[in-house]
């Protein structure tokens, strides 16, 4: 028989999904040019050319059944060696190869990490706003996870709320700055006073409590801003990393997991990640891909798009009188809608072509998320047509700002 | 807390891992040209040219943002489509792109095949010989494996034995065909058999029991051998398939899922796998290497180095009296030690650098594994390594095979 909770899965579509089909439904009736897509969080700028060179270099040089051959289940050595190293001189840590698991993505690295230290039953905090995926991927390995409600005042993270959660059953903390969906980057006094309240409460509950550290948009950190290695601050960290964003290569399926080389146990846990790929039918990350990446670890696609999208897009939520924090990294921004229920704000939009999503399912209701992984082009002229949904369905908005 | 099952499963390590760590090491020490290791069943023929090829140009003439994009997460529907119109034409089977799943690799294929129809506690019976690693790739979902004991008349399937396990908790029978250890391929008898005892105990049980097929080494098949599609004799078969062996493509992880068309919901258990890959952290293969695999359906490397390997080994197996079934395909053959334990033996002809794998582990005690992926001038070279093995550790054997 087949199993029913993956059947009644197919019933919730995501919130996201469902735009995104809208817009391409729109785009077919007048054009993908003029529909505002916001709702997508893929990169839209190319690989580094370097990237693409090297593929062909090996694939015209390279003995094929060498090049194409099985790599070891924790990846290839030489490339964790080479990851290991660039860590290491970015970030003043002491990581070997021992302590780097090659995963095919960032939700890859995240089902090893979740099940490194959790057991059906134990709970993970991750704090809202969030990335909605956490949800299956959490809940569905039998572990619970659980959201701290969001500190809008800056998104930096709730710790009140924090610390009344924390509970013996609390075995991770996962987190993801910079932040999707929020673009906000954790500053150092955040991640300080998170790693001062897990040491705390590790002590008082008698075991360990891991930071699961998701770090998809490390490259993505905007002007005057400085985004903190969370693993300098707390030994236990759990760092996933996917060079999904960094490189342009979503589809390509390649990330790693880091552990922290101060963990106690740290490379019997990467040992450990080799064993939970039986269970779960992960594989390495296709050798090819990681042959590739581990030549241009010091590249990245040319990232500098995203802040210039930010900064006319900001600038023009301010202008219209919007509440919203100024994203620190990402190419995601997360204003406060205009009136309460911001799923209804997202329908009036659609019928400006403004495609945005409600961040229900984000833990922030009230809020939106704009994903401006799109050409400068559109984004210039997606804020006309921000203006004029403002102007039409929010008039008293237009008369408080200019009182102001 | 780290979890200790998966920090327990570090201790036992597999006997073929322990035997290729000793054949490198031995390598090192008289040049691994002379050491004949039989142990690892990895692919020794190059990709076709075609691959390569098709690779090249696309990194060379397709806009990165594209090619490199997120694949959805289902697989490339260029690809399923592709993949299901190859499949028709060769088995005359309905497949639709509706009913093919992109995995990475047959372990990523199996690992869904698993959730999809079984539950903790539900069980998955297969037959020996078999490989090994389905012991942790079902035991990890909370499913139990089940082994049947071998047939070794012809190591076709026991069914008398088979009969008697089947019980109200089986949900599904995991067949390799042709297979790994044996080299057997299953005749249209045994399937057709197995075919008609399920349907009578799905009736008797009130439920649906599935097949499930993993078919890596379908297009290694010998002169004169018929491999039957399993999925045309069984409505509820999950075919499970992987590239790695046929384009000897190991590394690159590329599969699939296909859900034979005449299976009740065969359209929503693809979905659902889309759902399942949430859980597990599963990503689609590779787009690049998705696009590429689905220009070269119709091609494989060239494989007919396997057989010539298997007739050189068979030929001096019964020269020197061992007791072998014929492979029909694969790369492997199966034959039984000159003594009981074959731990023993293996351990003995370790002393003439034959690297040979006791079947302990693979359900057949008694019997070793011998994987003839590698060259054939260097299997040649082994068969005077084997006489001689034979010769001086077994007088009586040579003895016994004069006098016949």
């Amino acid at each position: 028989m087949i199993v029913q909770k993956y059947k009644d899965m197919l019933s919730g579509k995501s919130v996201i999904r469902q735009l995104s089909e809208f817009a391409t439904a729109r785009g077919a009736e007048i054009g993908y040019e003029n529909v505002f897509d916001y709702s997508l969080g893929n990169p839209s700028v190319p690989v580094p050319q370097e990237f693409t060179d090297r593929m062909i270099h090996m694939l015209a040089t390279q003995e094929p059944s060498v090049l194409h051959g099985y790599s070891p289940s924790l990846g290839i050595t030489s490339v964790r060696e080479a990851i290991a190293a660039s860590l290491n001189e970015r970030f003043g840590l002491p990581y070997k190869a021992e302590h780097i698991f090659m995963a095919s993505g960032a939700a890859g690295a995240l089902a090893h990490a979740f099940r490194l230290v959790t057991e059906p039953g134990d709970e993970i905090l991750t704090f809202a706003p969030f990335f909605p995926e956490y949800n299956p991927y959490v809940n569905l390995t039998g572990a619970v996870l659980k959201i701290v409600p969001p500190n809008t005042a800056d998104f930096q993270i709730n710790f009140e709320a924090f610390e009344a959660m924390v509970n013996e059953k609390t075995m991770a903390v996962l987190i993801n700055t910079p932040n999707n969906p929020s673009g906000i980057v954790y500053s150092k006094e955040t991640i300080e006073r998170l790693a001062d309240t897990l040491r705390k409460k590790s002590a008082e509950f008698g075991h360990d409590i891991f930071i699961i550290s998701d770090e998809p948009y490390r490259e993505i950190v905007f002007e005057g801003v400085e985004a903190p290695c969370v693993s300098a601050f707390y030994d236990n960290t759990i760092m996933c990393y996917s060079f999904s964003k960094s490189l342009s290569l979503p589809g390509e399926r390649i990330g790693y997991v880091a552990i922290n080389p101060a963990c106690k146990e740290a490379a019997t846990m990467v040992n450990m990640c080799g064993q939970i790929s039986r269970g779960i039918g992960h594989n390495c990350p296709p050798s090819i891909i990681q042959l590739a990446v581990a030549q241009v670890l010091d590249k990245t696609a040319d990232l500098s798009v995203y802040e210039k999208n930010m900064n006319l897009i900001y600038d023009c939520l301010m202008e219209l009188g919007f509440t919203c924090v100024k994203p620190g990294g990402t190419f995601y921004i997360f204003p406060k809608a205009l009136e309460e229920d911001a799923k209804v704000f997202c329908e009036k939009a659609l019928k400006y072509d403004l495609i945005l999503v409600p961040a229900d399912s984000f833990g922030a209701p009230g809020y939106f998320r704009m994903a401006y992984c799109i050409d400068t082009e559109k984004v210039v002229r997606s804020l006309d047509a921000l203006r004029k949904f403002v102007e039409t369905e929010y008039p008293d908005q237009v008369k408080k700002t200019e009182e102001k």
